[in-house]
């Protein structure tokens, strides 16, 4: 998915919240962000969002001198989710349909910014409440559901800190509901934004499934950029469920894969794209 | 008042609207964007967010070789004001006191985009029933009711086109209720964003108030760049009215003339300047 002209507003916005994290200084933050602007200059037309992301971050971390910029939120996102994972999971393990409900969850933690620092336990859990009551805007959960009837192998591509707790859960349901299948988690390298990396991915997911490193340096998934070990999984599991508005960014409209999109529709590139709304929640199966 | 890091990248989404009314191609849009940017980098620290514009908007005319970019959207404003004006003036006219309701009014104008290509009649009347119902702010009317009974001569310095209809109305009834007062009317000099310009307040003043020209080139006004005329009604009126944000931006914090602000607040900057949310009503008097 190509980006537009909107992204690179929308990387200056970016990189304004992260300076607004680090640096006191109102003409400080002003004059870091024309360096913005001559880095976002160098995005070359035709580029995918996560490709600007990927050039942005790493000098965003060089101009306020801090390597993860967002790792405190994801380690109160995490937390946050481990919370709300104690009250829903008995909910959803008792629904009509848990996988189903399952899927949801994970995507709610997308949607809902857990790791804000004064945490409203109450507002978040009324969130989640709702979302849990909101359809699927594109909806091809119950060809999902028959794949994984059947499938050995699953690729599962994670996205943000917070929601991977989630994620995890919605594994051990997909386990449940087929005992033979076996997910492999693949996360980031290293930080970037707030994406869940290998080593956060690993304390989450321990005892549920492995994990691997995705090989990616963008906040997305762009296949050929991946490791030997993710594109063989890619190509060659069963399923790959991609999280995230990211991972689709790079995966959508190329070939290969027998993808399922999960995630919530964020920003207007990607609703004119897909042309849904922005708010709306994603289960889709990627064309080939 | 001083422009932070906010205003650059409103500056970008300012850009990206003209782009999208004049450029059709995705990658026309992008890399005049990138040349919006060098434009960008040579503001100064220091400046207001009016000379920002002052800058960006000479250089979009350029690249998009348009010279008023918004002259649709002025006269579709005008005239839907007026067809507004015909509801309203009446109605106003016979409350319980017009001076206070005229001047919601005509911030009325400056909140409701009335050059919309798509008129709906209905909902903008509505929006401004509901905006004549709202409370301002912050509100010095009560002074400005006092100082206006005694005034002989007031300078009124107009914002937007649209608005300017409903400027028209407030000049009327304040001539109506001090029948000795002398007002004139100050806008741009040529055209800048949905500013009214002498030319266009001429046409909709005619027989109310004499027009001169402020001298400014910025969206708003910096006194000591304005014309000699200009200046002397400034600083010798015995009240000055400013009208809209850009006017605001301008003479805030500047020192001489008895000046009162009417202004909805747009953005955030102005919100934290003022200590009120956006979208507050406000009728001010300038602090010296």
């Amino acid at each position: 998915m190509k980006a537009d002209a909107r992204c690179l507003v929308c990387h200056m916005n970016q990189a304004l919240r992260v300076f607004n994290k680090y640096i006191r200084s109102e003409e400080g933050k002003w004059e870091r962000l024309k360096n913005v602007m001559d880095v976002l200059k160098s995005a070359r037309w035709g580029m995918k969002p996560i490709e600007i992301a990927e050039i942005l971050y790493p000098a965003l971390e060089n101009m306020v001198s801090v390597r993860d910029v967002y790792e405190q939120e994801k380690k109160r996102s995490n937390e946050m989710a481990e919370k709300m994972l104690e009250k829903f999971g008995k909910i959803i393990r008792s629904s009509m349909d848990p996988l189903y409900d399952a899927a949801k969850l994970a995507i709610a933690g997308n949607l809902i910014d857990l790791g804000t620092p004064n945490w409203d336990e109450d507002g978040i859990y009324r969130k989640i409440s709702d979302i849990l009551q909101k359809p699927f805007g594109i909806n091809d959960y119950e060809m999902f559901k028959e794949e994984l009837s059947n499938a050995t192998k699953i690729l599962y591509i994670v996205d943000n800190a917070g929601e991977i707790v989630f994620d995890r859960f919605f594994i051990e349901i997909m386990k449940e509901y087929n005992e033979g299948v076996e997910v492999v988690v693949a996360a980031k390298s290293k930080p970037i934004i707030n994406d869940a990396t290998v080593s956060e991915a690993k304390e989450i997911m321990k005892n549920v499934a492995e994990v691997i490193d995705s090989g990616m340096t963008v906040p997305g998934t762009i296949v050929e950029k991946g490791s030997d070990r993710f594109r063989r999984l890619f190509f060659g599991s069963d399923i790959v469920i991609s999280k995230g508005q990211g991972n689709f960014e790079g995966i959508v409209g190329e070939g290969g894969g027998n993808v399922y999109f999960l995630l919530t529709v964020k920003c207007d590139v990607v609703a004119d794209f897909l042309k849904v709304p922005v708010g709306t929640m994603v289960f889709m199966k990627k064309k080939e």
